[in-house]
């Protein structure tokens, strides 16, 4: 029935045309991240309580924002978009996320935790200022709530003065199961409401109701309904209990690694992920100083194993990469040697901290950055392209991007004893490409991969910084040694500090660079400044994204599209060597 | 008796020599803060407490954070720094923020709001995992308790099973006063103690004392000894209530306008911030979309007058940056136009909802980023130096720069109607400095200030961004001048985009750029970055500070000693000139 059914007649349906619904939507969820690849544990839980939903409110006149938007599939196939779900999460399909772009019942784009309840509390506002009329509803997990922006936006509710629905989809699940003092607040909670925690919700302005189970359509159908009257005098947080995964077992069973799903089918390489795992469990054998914190990630990360092993020195505070981010800098002062693993884009969050707390003392903090560069199907809100960038603007940082897993594993080594704060940027796949080189890790110092014959210096001279990037300088070498040209390649493991000693020796006439990042701000603007500082006369040529927010795609697609392209890189040498 | 005290001694002093002290440590701060400038208010109402404080604890052995760090004039005193406390503020004197290079009593230095917790926790396990003994104390405001981070501390403190001492010393300010759900809430525990509401902070594993007066001595020493004890068997919430400007009668009745005290004497100008509130305020009578946001700043930003105006429109949510984005984010894409003012080392915090909230979704929300640029005497943790870099990096996100207050007024006036992301940034103190032109503003759109009499360009152009830096170009102009020589200077009104046109018609020799930010990706890095896109064979030089953490010091002062300097300039013209 959902193939016929339009968004509006959601509200016509009967309580058993209802259920169908719901194992329709589940079928296609299941079907659909199984082809595409996606989050299928946080979707199928989120199924009744978004048909409910939808019965109840008049969406779009009705607002509704997902908090990370990862459980946004069974609102975005009751609003229209079954034709096209089956494009999901591929290039110029249906995001994965909810995008305003897509579909006008997208009010407001998410991806990263936590800004739901603030959007909510704006988009209420807005809706009084300008005379609309309209509920607005923020969904959000259990996991997110722990997010210091989420208190943030429940301490202003009353400041703003406006009514909206909270929905807490509550899972006890993050990525990773929930932790921490809120947690165990909404835990209690559920088992047996305990007034005193309740109370508490008022005093943010909030009315409280609770669902046993939020994978039980009538209840829902229930609750949203009482909520629906509330919300007409006041704030309301609608808190339900489901189960992630629910109605596909093995999901069920494991909802950590069937929280996101790659497609069937999809091939599997050592990630830099596992090297991470393994070398900082070796490392912790014989430094007992070293500590391991995450935000709600320690499986993707791979740090599962370090977690078993040395639980006394792992941490994984939920989705708090603030927090997160001056333990580290507090552990450090104390004189331990932390490791903070967690995904580019995530770590935007802690940028402030990563300023004013680890490097502006000085803190030997090592950030284990995954997830770098063109990220692929979660789109604009995932893509890791800007770490280079507002990394290398902080003092006393050290940025270093390894060529490949076997060269993460010497970075980490150097880490150790390394006494100042390290980034190091890798992304998800990896493998060890390179010859290896006995050489220990130096300071800011890059080495060539490869020199033209006979030459104290090639003509041209390319650089580039991380295992993408070389793959491609060397897939243009081998090209053009074909036809008889060659060029210098360089390996610029350290995007901060540059190699400025190679760089003032550097004497051919052209510099190429290619990087895994924005222009602004990145590895080739910083050499292009590097340059006017040596008064180098070079002709310079920076292979880098464009200023623009990249969407969902193939990684080497996107790559290609937004401005970092073999052919490219190849007809420009080719201008040069003809 | 406060000059011969010295730290270990403050433990045998009987309760009237504390009283005494107490006095002492008042009149100190007041007289030092008159002379040196600085926090005067939170000061005054921490002085008990802290005596307190160093009374039962043995620092450095025990630890202690102040969050924020403004009410930690006491404490140096106590620790041994009296001799130097003259210098308070001034280049190499003593900072008015913990700073671990000066005193092994400071533990871990602070000046953003709300890191405190986070950074005891970090510490206490640091402790733990290092064999160390000693307690740890987070001493923080009611203001700073709004603040996301803090929550997020909370919520990690049974996963990291430490045990801490948090002393929330509760004066119902913030600068501007304490405000949302949170503080509602402390208030009816001060008022009542509320035994729900205690109940909430146990879920935390915090086990809660309250004090009725946090200046009283007496008091004071009896909770803090209590505390003491039941810290040896868990974390405890010291929950005191002061008077902020406490023993100034002044500073009690005016607690926002001597929250931070210029020195006696500071000459008074027309400041960026007052016109700010005056065309923000002359804007929003002709269109009612207008809305402002501020977090806990609105006087000091200029906005007192906005907020008696339209207090419909105006929204202060305590020191939450991040909910403060996000706000803005949502009121815009429901219709509004926001304005978001606040200072350029705290908008740091909302580094990835700018990103993620405002600019993915490409929303016309506009900042107004005070104090950027160097801003003196509150050292490493408060110069708004990395703001051209930290904003340029984003895409669609325009960043303008006005020459002086009154381009303030035309750049506001240009927002009214610009449909996209725009940040414009300015120092604290302005004034009209150029001959005011009719010319509408328009985006990327440089203006000549001078330019060489009958040249179509001049051999030497120097482009510069903002107030500080223009006047820098004008004094070197004038001087070169009189030696009978000359140079073109560029209005760089917008940092980003670049007048690319300009550039690309730009063929004098030599071009340098001046700004008030650091070098890496700010505006002279962008400007060689789009030389090499131009294929300009320009020799460039770049004045920008230098990659390091600025301390305290005179504006002036600190420009030439860390990269932007008249003398330099010149030297470096004249060289050419010559």
């Amino acid at each position: 029935m959902l193939k016929a059914l339009r968004p509006e007649s959601v509200k016509k349906c009967s309580k058993e045309e209802l259920n169908v619904l719901c194992d329709e939507l589940r079928r296609v969820i299941y079907e659909t991240v199984m082809q595409c690849g996606g989050h299928l544990a946080s979707n199928l839980g989120a199924v009744e309580s978004t048909v409910a939903l939808f019965y109840a409110f008049d969406f779009p006149r009705d607002k509704i924002i997902f908090d990370v938007g990862h459980q946004c599939y069974a609102y975005k196939l009751l609003s229209g978009r079954l034709d096209r779900f089956s494009t999901l999460r591929s290039a110029g399909g249906i995001s994965g996320f909810p995008k305003r772009k897509e579909s006008e019942y997208d009010c407001y784009d998410t991806g990263h935790a936590g800004t739901s309840v603030s959007a909510a509390i704006g988009l209420a506002k807005a809706q009084e200022l300008t005379g609309k009329s309209g509920a607005v509803i923020a969904y959000i997990g259990d996991g997110s709530f722990n997010n210091g922006l989420v208190y943030e936006a429940l301490c202003s509710l009353k400041i703003l003065n406006v009514k909206i629905l909270i929905v807490l989809n509550d899972n006890d699940m993050s990525i990773s199961p929930t932790v921490g003092g809120m947690h165990d607040m909404l835990a209690q909670i559920k088992q047996n409401g305990r007034a005193e925690n309740v109370k508490l919700l008022e005093n943010f302005g909030l009315k409280y109701i609770g669902v046993k189970n939020g994978n039980d359509l009538e209840e829902m159908l229930e609750a949203v309904d009482e909520a629906k009257t509330l919300l007409n005098t006041q704030s309301v947080l609608l808190h339900i209990a489901t189960k992630k995964g629910k109605g596909y077992e093995f999901s069920e069973e494991h909802p950590t690694n069937t929280h996101g799903v790659p497609p069937v089918g999809s091939p599997k390489d050592k990630e830099y992920s596992e090297v991470l795992g393994e070398t900082l469990c070796s490392l912790a054998k014989n430094d007992g100083k070293i500590t391991v914190v995450s935000a709600a990630m320690k499986e993707a990360l791979g740090l599962a194993e370090f977690f078993a092993n040395y639980p006394e020195r792992a941490f994984d505070v939920g989705i708090c990469e603030e927090n997160a981010s001056v333990l580290c800098a507090a552990m450090s002062a104390g004189g331990l040697k932390p490791y903070y693993a967690i995904y580019s884009t995530f770590l935007q969050r802690a940028f402030d901290e990563i300023i004013h707390d680890v490097c502006a003392q000085d803190l030997p903090v090592t950030f284990c950055i995954d997830r770098a560069g063109i990220s692929g199907a979660d789109g604009e809100t995932h893509q890791g392209v800007f770490d280079l960038s507002y990394l290398s603007l902080i003092p006393n940082l050290t940025v270093a991007v390894p060529k490949d897993t076997e060269e993460l594993k010497k970075m980490l080594e150097f880490s150790a004893t390394y006494p100042h704060p390290l980034a190091i940027r890798y992304p998800r796949a990896g493998k060890v490409l390179f010859e290896g080189s006995d050489k220990p890790m130096k300071l800011g110092e890059w080495e060539y991969l490869h020199r033209v014959d006979g030459k104290k210096h090639a003509r041209v001279t390319l650089i580039a910084s991380g295992e993408r990037c070389l793959i491609l300088a060397m897939k243009v070498l081998k090209n053009l040694e074909k036809q008889g040209k060659s060029f210098d390649v360089v390996n610029a493991r350290f995007v901060k500090p540059l190699d400025v000693e190679l760089l003032r020796g550097l004497d051919g006439e052209h510099v190429i660079t290619v990087e895994d990042n924005v222009f602004l701000g990145g590895f080739g603007a910083m050499l292009d400044g590097e340059a006017v500082r040596l008064k180098k006369t070079w002709t310079i040529k920076n292979f880098a994204y464009r200023d623009e927010f990249i969407p969902q795609g193939g990684v080497c697609a996107l790559q290609k599209e937004y401005g970092v392209d073999c052919e490219q890189i190849e007809a420009y040498i080719l201008g040069i060597l003809q």
